[in-house]
């Protein structure tokens, strides 16, 4: 958040098969198995609801109501990407349109993250690409001011540095940094595995007072049952 | 709101009747029944479109970031519960997911109305559980502090007392006190016997300053056509 | 907005055929042919996706929690209008609902903008009667204070003067000025016949870094690649 | 929140010297004293600093933008009382100016805590006349819908019964039920007591880590120091 | 709003005394003189507190996070005036700072008013120069994009033509189009003259209830006592 | 913001001459100088106005509604310091009151910075113990999970890292990297020796229109005067 004017193009990206992984197991399993870190803020949205996705990150730090460098992070897509764009102050307006939308596609790009608004919604989910953002706007943008490409950003709350593994679906979004992937895949997996009996047993009646045995601890803290 | 660390095992639950009859006539019909009281802030939404459901209400009070009391108000659950969570303070935390869910849904509670955040919104949504929340966010939860299941809460602002009626549609959700249950059905059905022959009317072109014959009391207080 | 108490009947409208064109085209290509003016407040959203309408304004001044005025603007709307309603302070009430729009349907009117709530949402889009609005509430009103029909309001931040077009989409609403209309129409279909062959170009996978030949003052500005 | 059109004429208050004392001790400790609930949301300022009050609330419930009951309520001020006023929406209106402050403060009302906006702010201040509400405005109100006086309130989240005590400072406002006066000034008199023994061995470099005992159960828990 | 890259120079302004005179009278007088309509929205503040200021309006445009206008609208300035700022999308980034006010100070400017955010704010109060603004922030302003200066512009929530009266204090900000100036002062003066009257008899112990003759027309709109 | 259950103990700080003489600039001209980056969001505001303050920052990550690493963070303070505290996720309960002021102050500790809520805010200003925060809050907390200490944190918006400058003010929050922290400061100290000249400039009636030679770009980017 630093550093304007600069494009770091050779980036070190977080292995693909981790980043697959984790998408498959969407954000709150990820974040739980991060230790319940990572998340960025829920005002983040999708711009329509079911797409879940994983990618790299490749980041942008735009100015308000200047979406130039837009331009200049296409360039640095690699198929797999997902595009995490941070502003330098809180801004509504529209940064991305279906034409950049044709334009990350076609680079390999999975999804953009913006922490600022977009337009041609309806466009993007005909395209099947996939956005989560702050606002819907279509407020357009100038091009007049350089901010940075792949740099350490802010989006939505959470630091996501560049090469670091995002998951995003209807939940939430989520940055899994990149030397934290391969362990955060086994732990969210583990997690994952676990959970089919537990559903298994709340479904035929068992309670998770119960089945976690809470009983006990919810006493000790002074719990009182009155009939 | 008060009272921390009790269970009420012991409630009187309204009318199951008027329970199932304030659900099918829907929040406006029923807010509007009674006297334009018993609305939820409007920032609390269904996680999808579409369901609309009444029940009596469990109610439950928790602390930010901890949905310990969620294993607790499952136990008190019966068949045609409405469960209402109620946060000693501003929290938009993922307090309630698909394992909750399933666990409620066995116990026959019919939807979760909450003044924070769901998440597994996904499969919620393939389960049919209808939940009406402020947020939508994967942030987990401790389990380290008690507070109440049955006490009455204040739920985005709205006073909930345990076995009230819970109306929740995609405009609103509203609370109906356990003692004005059938009054306000039977105010609502004579209500909503009303509507359909001002929409035929309305449809065929008559104005409501007519049908409602505003013209004279407008001219009272002063309105002036200018051509 | 100064002006209580008044109804104009006898206003201009912005040339239909210039309406259409312009509704044709979507939020996004007309604001950016306005020079990027025109638009309505991102927190204005649609009940539902999909719908893209134009028309024009019908204006409606309303005070908190009041719904009077809304069967005074009934009677003044023209088959192609849309109705535009501001309020004298910020407020999330229900001001429309389905009886409301059955009337204003009967009479011609394509959408609702209202810088407040709205109800029935299921049935307004069972009847295809598209609202955007700041908030979705049951919250009745009362009838007790006039406003003014056909003035000049603020809607959602923006000056709207009865006669004027307004264009909404799932993306904004923007408001075309009755004289601006015929050359904004002109300008933005220009732009949309531009669009085509760009989006060509971008899928192919030219860059807008080149195809905009942004190089060069990107360098000018001092943007500087590390590898 | 639920009867409207009533007006309780004869309702019990809280113990007076327990209200007073509750006040001296201010909002923080009061609410600690209590088990940490009966706050008020932060969003209630007050509309200027320094002013720390308690008293037995009277309640008044109105309707967005109508300010008629404030009058109802002044009669039933006695001495030592704070109103209470929640709205039955969210509004920001100003109900509230140097004239019924006036008429307030000849009634012996030592504050208002009120959901929605007030005027003639520095005129309140000169007359040493406190309050915390959501808004500073000038807006009017009208005076068309009669609400209720001394029914149970939802105010910022809480819940306040007429009666309650009322105890307001720069933090917060917090409500104590009156039936749990005594018993939270007791516990809060004792809290007091142990701070200024607390206070001066911090001062003195003490660690919270030491003086609580913190260091066993922060390993227990896992913390790790890195050198 | 509509027309950008304009600087009109020869405005009319209202009546210099009938905009001082407003002034004295402050922003609810004033609004309740107009019919309670004309005031910018609650969310606008005063930097410090005690500043009571009336003025013309000129009126400057801007766009998100550019301040390039205000170096235009400063020559626009003569003694007496009222400078209004409206940006054209949501933005909370320092517009203005102490170099500013300095130069609009020499030019006889009273205030600013703006829809954004400003700086230096210790400064300012020290220069005497009140600002009424949305936020408080030192981000600073790129100056790469034209505005205009002198159209009718819309400024939280008011449309702000230039000429027009404005009169802001610790309450809230109210523009009086300049048509209505005179008008407005006479009903405002008459106002005022008669709270003094109204004051005393509220101080002395009657009750607005009385004064005011509510009595009946409560009873007649329901309003019950219970003893 | 990813590691939990860590104290750093050994951190580098910033150098303290170049913290100090940052601090005297304030937080507009520092973030000027290092090209309009590094500012918290602006809903961070001062408890109370006047403070002025610089140090170096040791930072805490907490959980919502837990404060008990505000302990743990107490002992890693060195005289000069400013601890900059985060939250998991958003919260405004009140995370610090007088006594841990008491305690920080203790160790030397110049200021805090947290984006969530405070209290005792009467008893801070008299102890001139100046905290910038996202709230003013008597809600208490819980002692139950660990967070970290000295890991790099987002604080409202922006990354902090141990040992960088914070400078802050009035106006804003601002964070200098460590690493650019003399760099800053030069530039910071030539831009401000620059403003003396430029206020007498503007206070002599020099309109920066022609004291920063803007005619001619705004007459290039199409500016019109219209008589």
């Amino acid at each position: 958040m630093y550093e304007l004017g600069v494009v770091y193009r050779n980036i070190t990206r977080a292995d693909r098969a981790a980043a697959d992984g984790l998408g498959a197991l969407g954000s709150a399993t990820v974040h739980e198995a991060m230790g319940r870190v990572g998340l960025m803020k829920p005002y983040m949205r999708p711009i329509y609801p079911g797409a879940q996705v994983s990618g790299t990150a490749v980041t942008v730090l735009l100015h308000p109501g200047d979406n130039w460098m837009m331009h200049v992070v296409a360039e640095q897509i690699q198929p797999g990407d997902i595009v995490v764009a941070a502003i330098t102050a809180d801004c509504t307006d529209g940064y991305f349109g279906d034409l950049l939308a044709t334009s990350f596609q076609a680079r390999g790009a999975r999804a953009l993250i913006i922490d600022a608004g977009v337009r041609d919604v309806k466009e993007l989910q005909k395209m099947n690409f996939p956005v989560w953002s702050k606002a819907i706007s279509s407020k357009g943008c100038i091009k007049a001011t350089i901010g940075s490409v792949n740099i350490p950003v802010v989006c939505a709350g959470m630091i996501v540095h560049p090469g670091d593994v995002i998951v995003a679906d209807d939940d939430s979004v989520v940055c899994v940094p990149q030397a934290l992937a391969a362990k955060t895949l086994a732990a969210a997996q583990a997690r994952e595995a676990n959970e089919g009996e537990k559903r298994a047993k709340l479904a035929s009646g068992v309670l998770g007072l119960d089945m976690y045995k809470m009983r006990e601890p919810l006493a000790a803290a002074g719990l009182k049952y009155i009939d």
